[in-house]
């Protein structure tokens, strides 16, 4: 800055108003409000191979009594001490044992499950469970309680491993947490399973329904169904040149996003996609279902395959490519930047 | 915690982790999900007559072609570094002298200007002027050409400051930021001043009106007519035990908020009033335009004055009190906390 | 239609199936499903110097007592028994004399009162007492308590009139019609005069406020605040070829229309205007405030004059002239269209 | 009426008025306002075995061609020559023989088709065929291309027999329908069967559709699907003592109606149900898919089985009952009732 104040007399001055608590804008007015988004947040991937034998680890040096929720909290590089994998999302890797059971609780924020590995788990919300199974997409809802265990399944029982994302860092953010302790150990079971879906699950609702929440009723999507149709979409040949084929959960009561922080996408690419490349102001977390193939993001390329994960930073000029059948999930913080009006992405030729 | 595995053996174990970005969430759980609202910000009050020599001085040192926007950060004290006043707002007086203007530019970020002191400034959004007068609440839309000067009224020419209030915070935590900056210095004035309050201010739209943003079309509020309808209130009976006769600025084309970011209001404390304790999960900052008294926040006593300023964190509890009738705007990001389906409040009674 | 069968045959099968109460769609289907809108309205004018004689006479040949409501209901000559001026609409004009009461009821018929003649009459609606004045625009929401009288104003008293729109006709077509009358002569007033005006018509709302219905909470939109409007958008150019300066209003709490089946619309014609072909699905009801005219619909032209009433129907194209600085109020069905998803509307060329 | 007035007065004067097309409200207010519905329909039935012999010499007697769409509309009693089963709505049942097409045409009226009997015809809507089977609703949007066809299934061909739903009355009533026919006998296939089903019905949504209307973008709702959530709903126990098990058919990219001016409903009565008594201001037209039972309504009995019709005007209390294990299904004005803000229901004890 050329200015014809003596640097000296302009740092007595900012030494004065900081005693005030103000500081100048004009020092730092291009960094508040940058020419473009300019965060700190940098892309990762977290191998499977890599972090499979921690989460083994952790399985057998810590209890879940001790741990409560026994997650590894996948942290963006770039922001280390904020437990967050993009500066508004928290992602982490849970794992529960045969027999373990995590307590009931409630809180502000908002979870999804993506079940990564493992078979016979279940979670509880709102009276009723839902068995787990790998590429299932889970709801907990904000203030609803829920609690999780490992019962197995038809006389099987195997560690589980789910993808945890949450809206922690927003709710930090803004200053809005508040969470609750059940006495009980597990919820009380009040419906059937399954019963949620066929409630609100197939473009018929309960005459009298009103929702009471943004958040979807249905608190699990099956992975099946979302297979289905992926594949069924891929052969009527709806195909993106970008995404391939890329589909948005929806709660069904409102054709809207299944949380109202959190936005979820599951994707098909098919063997030798090779996609256009693609930015967005809401960054994303991608959890690798099935193939293998590659992420280039900002010039840095990812190899991917099943049960890897990755994150791609706000605006950062992606592309995806396909070796085999590739199916992706990924969730965003979308629906806030589509309510603050600030969303915008952005399809590249080249 | 209470734990079989040695000190050691964990730390290796979260050494090991950190390798891989990964942190395990056992360790703060109840940090990252707290039992309720627990942020850093404290609230704070700039007293006029502290902040006003420096204000001046700001004047003198600095030109205005050097600083484009003079302003001074007003910064919360447990955030140094961070130009917020709470983690999602921002706050800082503007200083325009007669003569001198900030040429255009437009920004993603949300801007409001509540008129603090002087008269004749102006600002131009969207090819219309409008005349600054203390009191006054003026918008400047998200990505909108805006300028600002200071011609002077009626002959007469003084210095002007305002508060800006902006999402800066927001924007930065979601990474969508983006800003250009006009060739031109000031925008081409293609209506005349006051058609916007004309058209859409009155419960009358023109009848093909479409609106194609969320913010408000009217982009100034007259302190006047705030002025009357408080009084009227007032004398009405309209008065609540907590907040006095309290109003929020709406947006005439959808009765939301002017701005689908920052939430405005205006209140009206009559002399002697006592306010009973109250809390919310939006914290706000407060613009003092008439009146003195005092806010009792979190236990500590801020005695307040004509353009005074002060903030209240999240979810401490707050009272009002007013010597004599005093007039109090405020801003929050409550807009935001109700979509996200996050925002609490409490009347609590004593 | 050219068909094989024998007529006779036919006849006795439309018989026989007439006993089952069935009709053959094939002889009506081209009228069920109309090629454009071939509604039976036709145009029509009520001069008001026609009209007032009659006014007078059954003002002194009927007492209010009898009538309870003394309206001359303004028929669609092509409607004779159906007390519509569409098909959809009904509108009347409803004479008080001073010292005159009309007792309290409520009923789902949303209903609109339009000042035309006189002035010192009132309405109150929901506790609260509006004195009314020529070209004021008043509402009385839906199964809302509501009754008028005539006390004078400033010490004079003098017979006012005001043109009555309803939404008779939809409530009858959908037969959800339901009306209740009050024990008391006059309701409680409870709010002074102006109050709600104050509270909810200027950009602000009350902080706690949620709506209750879809009706505006302004039940009175005074004429001398339009009337400045209209001429302030007049001065800045605002003037549509169609037109001429036409506004709607708005219920402030939501941006949308003051009542769910009623539209309601305000539009300057300057001296000389000579406005383009229009034509649109809902047809409207016109009451003159200001000036004289002419308004052409289907072919047929109509000379107007101040206190007259006209009604286009549904789809005839219409254009509006003006010898001097005319002021028209009217109403229509469009938020039930829009809400169906069927209005259309054309701006033609010559 | 008690009056002062000789009667032959008041006759001249109407007489007089008469002329300028007035009439006196206080001769026909309480018919105008009443005090409850009381519009004329009148509770009807339409027993198959009665409708099956004239749909077949419908059949036999005139020709597709001539008849273009050969239906034999369901009349309400107190409606002769309305064309209308109820005010606001319109049913009759569709007869196409195998092998015969009905042409392409579009029109501002909303349709609906409930397959009724036999099996392998199809409907066309927007590119897409759709094969229809007993139970299932299909939906022809406002505006839209479609036509029909019989081509068979599996090899067989028979005549198939729906019920059209339409808002022919209501469109009429508002005077705005339009209809347009096109050159080509059948639009061209672009989509292959089943495709919207994929896209729209499984609870997600192509990440960049945004819908172009308030018609569900699922044209077809396959009976198999709606009637394992009916018997799933019923095991689960989620039984209304009113209504039995009853679901709305819903537009997955709102959670609203899927048309804007119809609603419709299947509802599951399990063997020996007896329904307590309900009445609604929107009366419904059902269509009996299975079971056999006996609808109470305003008194009457009627006793239903397989592929009846019966009407239920508006807010006349009725009752359900089964003998066997009957499904229903339903459709009503209910959303243009509900956007006017006038819908009233109730559920009675006795």
């Amino acid at each position: 800055m050329n200015t014809d104040l003596p640097t000296s007399d302009r740092k007595a001055f900012y030494e004065q108003i900081r005693e005030l608590n103000m500081i100048p804008l004009w020092e730092s007015l291009s960094t508040l409000v940058p020419h473009q988004p300019n965060g700190p947040c940098v892309p990762a991937l977290w191998k499977w191979r890599d972090v499979l034998p921690y989460i083994e680890q952790a399985g057998t040096l810590i209890t879940a009594e001790e741990a409560v929720r026994r997650v590894l909290v996948l942290e963006n590089p770039a922001l280390p001490g904020y437990a967050s994998v993009t500066q508004s999302l928290y992602a982490g890797l849970q794992l529960i044992l045969p027999g373990e059971v995590a307590p009931a609780h409630r809180h502000v924020q908002s979870a999804l499950r993506f079940i990564v590995h493992g078979r016979g788990a279940y979670t509880a919300v709102d009276g009723e469970r839902t068995t787990m199974m790998p590429g299932d997409f889970i709801i907990t809802p904000s203030w609803t309680w829920h609690d999780h265990g490992n019962d197995g399944i038809d006389g099987r029982s195997e560690p589980v491993v789910w993808l945890d994302g949450l809206d922690i860092p927003m709710i930090r953010f803004f200053d809005a947490g508040f969470e609750e302790k059940s006495t009980a150990m597990s919820q009380r079971v009040t419906r059937p399973e399954g019963n949620a879906l066929a409630r609100y699950g197939h473009n018929l609702l309960p005459v009298d329904y009103q929702p009471s929440s943004p958040t979807s009723p249905i608190f699990s999507y099956p992975y099946d169904r979302t297979r289905e149709v992926l594949e069924r979409l891929y052969r009527d040949g709806d195909v993106d040149a970008w995404h391939g084929v890329k589909l948005r959960y929806v709660n069904p009561a409102t054709g809207g996003w299944p949380m109202p922080t959190l936005a979820t996408f599951m994707q098909y690419l098919p063997a030798g996609f090779s996609g256009k490349p693609f930015r967005s102001t809401d960054g994303a977390v991608y959890s690798v279902v099935e193939g293998t193939g590659r992420a280039v993001i900002d010039g840095q390329s990812f190899e991917f395959g099943p049960k890897d994960h990755f994150v791609v930073p706000s605006w950062k000029t992606f592309t995806l490519h396909a070796n085999d059948d590739a199916v992706l999930f990924s969730f965003s913080d979308r629906p806030v930047q589509t309510a603050l009006n600030i969303l915008r992405e952005e399809k590249l030729d080249a």
